[in-house]
């Protein structure tokens, strides 16, 4: 079966994957880039954004994971817009008119709406479903591709506390937000159930990833 | 001025320093001996209690910077004893008739007691004070030696919202308890008054060093 698998998901020293008080020109709350520098400063990113350049070490190594075998990806209402975004019929999404995701896409919300296409490949479907329920149907569109869960963090924590993720790569920056969205809570012992690994670099953040361990 | 000084503070990926239900026979609650395997696996854990062998690399060398130049501690009610042993006239702390510490240490309580002398040149000082108000108590018994503040983490996190500490020395080790003491809240922005380092090592766990910046 194919695996799920969280990339780059970045946190204060303080656990926060979000800052306090998201907003349409905040999507990280006070946080602000902060725990996104390391990423921006990757030939990942960059190339991302049709450009060259950028550092080449462990950081891009762990970035670049993020695209190849993903067949679909899985996002939380939180990720696809800015709160309230339920509210206006003529959103569609953070990322202009084409999106890096470049694969189907389900959006959890409460309120779903009509499928949104894309240019490039990426289509938004909205579903009102747990965690499980979603990922069957995110599997069904990846064929025999992985399923990326993008977060945020409240929907990446629903979804380990379920045992649903297979390989979970989180960017620890050192910084102490204070405020916003915990990724751990309500996780005590998860890291019994992989295989951890821990590396820092010359940016300064640490990567963690977990891994499941062989069935 | 000396520096004041933190070594070898151990925290779960989600920021809690001990754990849940603290008692006589645990003395880091839930958590048990898992924030501080890494240390009794080196050099520096072996040589304290009179044996040799073990680890000899980074964990080692960080661990091994937590005695020189060390005049005097200050340590917490919590780290001296379990909950309750202001009520037991004869406990004299965790560490037996000779403790690690071998200068002055001053124990923090609202229930001062009269000084006891060890052996080994361990003298534990009881003091109702605020942070600075102790601090300059240990730095007059330190001369001109450092002073190590010892944790545990609530007063940790007192003397660095006072700004306090000059080099803190955490810990992280890859497990997620989920409850007990955390050692970062409140302390939002604090990276911004210190250069930090990470280094992860061979043994999972990662080393993150706050040093004050130039004065």
């Amino acid at each position: 079966m194919s695996d799920v698998r969280v990339h780059n998901l970045s946190i204060s020293l303080d656990g926060f994957a979000t800052g306090d008080g998201q907003a349409a020109d905040a999507p990280f709350g006070h946080a602000g880039e902060r725990l996104h520098e390391w990423m921006f400063a990757t030939r990942f990113w960059n190339r991302m954004g049709g450009g060259r350049g950028g550092r080449g070490g462990a950081d891009n190594a762990f970035a670049s994971l993020h695209d190849p075998g993903i067949g679909a990806e899985i996002m939380g209402a939180g990720k696809f817009g800015p709160p309230g975004w339920q509210d206006n019929p003529g959103w569609r999404g953070w990322w202009g008119a084409d999106p890096p995701f470049h694969t189907p896409v389900f959006v959890l919300t409460h309120r779903p709406r009509p499928s949104i296409e894309m240019e490039g490949g990426t289509t938004f479907h909205f579903l009102d479903a747990a965690p499980a329920e979603a990922l069957d149907k995110a599997r069904e569109a990846a064929g025999d591709q992985d399923v990326r869960l993008g977060g945020g963090p409240s929907v990446v924590r629903d979804f380990l506390a379920e045992g649903l993720v297979d390989q979970l790569h989180v960017v620890q920056v050192p910084i102490v937000l204070g405020r916003g969205i915990r990724l751990w809570d309500g996780l005590e012992t998860l890291e019994t159930r992989y295989d951890v690994e821990a590396v820092s670099t010359p940016s300064g953040v640490t990567h963690l990833t977990f891994t499941t361990k062989a069935r």
